[in-house]
């Protein structure tokens, strides 16, 4: 049996379990002889091409556990843009180090990375196979049904806005403008209707990439909802656009090609209060919403670590430039299988929410998403108290 | 034995434990047999003034617990500025509604109630006992060496500073400024070198709104740490004030005599990306900081339940205008001991961090805080892990 190293290689933004997919690579390639070291590229590509490398499969499993409760990248990743060059000088790093598996961790880009190095092996005549794990916050991964670091995502909103809303109405004096992740797909932002599953309290308005923004209706309708109720929780994506399809906050500078923006949830709190008169306040968690163990989903965890597994073991049975992807079990009972599918098929394609998941005004989700979603967020949302005058 | 009813009211913002200083509160007084009924007022101060109660002491024990779980104020709380006449207004609604104990929830301002209902219901000739139960997330209360709310507050932004620093070095291509809770007071800011704790990494940089904001120096060390690091952590108050001692944010709106200002953390993040075109963010956990359950600590939540039980019973002893306060245990193992102080004694008067809190250069704080603060946050914070090139 020809032995050599498994090399990982995490890209793009981090999430709450990359690092549960990293443990059951590493698990699952420890169990093959043929596999002399798992090595981890420490800083993503550009680790990779550094050759920064560390030995994984020399961590003791206690150690190594520790993963599955570790945010952001443990080996750190990068969100380098790669040139032709590039993958002919990893092809040669592979046949340097005899790495004759690599296993690429990340979402849309890194698909395209992992289909790129793989034509660069096999032009450079190096016998490298390439297999993708899926990794996203935004669940923009196409063909898959759902990819992990959605699920724990999906979970923190949900139990964000559900304290928020709770707080909200506890003290009803003010608008509430929560930002979620995802600039382009709705999916995050959409989850936060789940918090209107516990006891606590849910938004009210939903927000979402898919639908061009109207601030008149917006505004009405808010106004609306302060006059009835007092506290108003409104959910609204970061990627946010109007109806003139740009978006909705001020460009606020330029560093070479990439554009700054100011924050949507501050912009439209903003607009609150100078347009309606309305205290208004923003809450924006950023990263929190990809690095939060605290609402790491247990069904994401899982399913972070099942993929993991599964690519390891993809490629050591000699598959290539696939990544491995997820789809629902038929039943009535929430259960998935993974499945293979060739990497051009999701290269750089960007999943948007479906119609029929979206609300017909556009600034809610149906209960088709919910149903969907529900078992990606893992055990139900912490019950809450609330008491109403009785006497 | 003359009978009568027990009155909670909460006061201003809640707290990840208000609730489960009303847990203790209701157990206590349901012990007691001359306490016929424990009410909650629906709506803080504004609710007791429109009647609107609910029977506690006819909760099933079950149901009850959920308080220790539930974020916000399970019974409401408001904002109301209340003028004497009001106070002689409630002093009448405890004579109607046979309430001979008050416990008031609050802050510095509910203390501020506290003592007026006190004098109040002396001058009407209502017999009524007013006990304070502190409750803060900024930890501004005086006399008492900290008070429920804030140790879940200093564990949240200790937590997630974790969590970011973790996220920020493992992609370390930008500047995250994260905004904590505490307009005046930098104590909850200050807990977020709490987040160097574990293996995690933790803030670079940490600002107090105790010490003027001296932009430029600002910028040249976000700038050298950048060059140094990649990844810089910067944690701020959201009521930094400049040299001249006005809010670093332009005010952006004034609705009647209320003053509406932008966010610390993306006005900071903006100054990075303007003035030294390195590519920032801002993070703004926002009411989260006040409202996490999952990083409520669990010595707050029992300190939370123990002041509430001391008030209920302090108030049943004939004690009156006094808030229960909290004071060390000698000895080298973090315990507490309750005090009654008489409410005048912390009546408005905002505590805000001693200088030997603070590291001489204005940006830090000392080990002295740190060892002062550490039993407040409750357990350790999770342990990640982190690999290094070993090859």
């Amino acid at each position: 049996m020809k032995q050599g190293n498994l090399l990982i290689v995490h890209g793009g933004a981090p999430t709450a379990v990359i690092n549960s997919s990293l443990y059951g690579a590493v698990t699952e390639a420890k169990k093959h002889p043929e596999v002399e070291k798992v090595l981890g590229a420490v800083g993503g590509t550009g680790g990779m091409l550094k050759e920064n490398f560390c030995d994984l499969s020399a961590v003791p499993e206690e150690r190594l556990k520790l993963l599955l409760q570790t945010p952001a990248s443990a080996i750190g990743t990068s969100r380098d843009a790669l040139e032709p060059e590039h993958y002919a000088a990893m092809a040669e790093i592979c046949r340097k180090h005899n790495i004759r598996w690599v296993l690429f961790n990340g979402g849309n880009g890194s698909m395209d990375a992992c289909g790129k190095l793989f034509k660069a092996c096999v032009a450079a005549g190096v016998d490298v196979r390439v297999v993708g794990i899926p990794k996203t916050v935004d669940n923009d991964i196409a063909v898959t049904d759902h990819a992990p670091g959605f699920g724990s995502a999906a979970r923190f909103i949900a139990g964000v806005t559900s304290e928020i809303s709770q707080d909200v109405r506890s003290l009803p004096i003010h608008v509430s403008v929560i930002e979620a992740m995802g600039r382009n797909a709705g999916w995050v932002t959409a989850a936060s209707a789940l918090a209107r599953t516990g006891s606590g309290d849910g938004p009210d308005l939903i927000y979402l990439p898919e639908r061009p923004f109207n601030e008149e209706e917006f505004l009405e309708k808010v106004g609306d909802l302060y006059r009835k109720k007092g506290g108003v929780v409104v959910v609204a994506s970061e990627g946010l656009t109007g109806l003139d399809g740009k978006p909705i906050v001020e460009p606020i500078f330029q560093v070479g090609r990439a554009t700054y923006y100011g924050d949507v949830s501050a912009h439209l709190a903003n607009l609150v209060i100078k347009k309606l008169g309305i205290k208004a306040r923003s809450e924006k968690p950023g990263i929190s919403n990809r690095a939060s163990i605290a609402f790491q989903s247990e069904t994401d965890r899982d399913e972070a670590v099942l993929v993991g597994g599964e690519a390891a073991r993809a490629a050591l049975a000699g598959e290539n430039g696939v990544m491995v992807g997820l789809r629902r079990a038929p039943g009535p009972v929430y259960r998935v299988e993974t499945f293979l599918i060739p990497v051009e098929q999701v290269m750089l394609y960007e999943r948007k929410m479906p119609d029929e998941f979206i609300s017909a005004d556009g600034c809610d989700v149906t209960d088709a998403f919910v149903e969907w979603c529900r078992p990606l967020i893992g055990s139900p949302l912490r019950q809450f108290i609330t008491f109403k005058p009785t006497l």
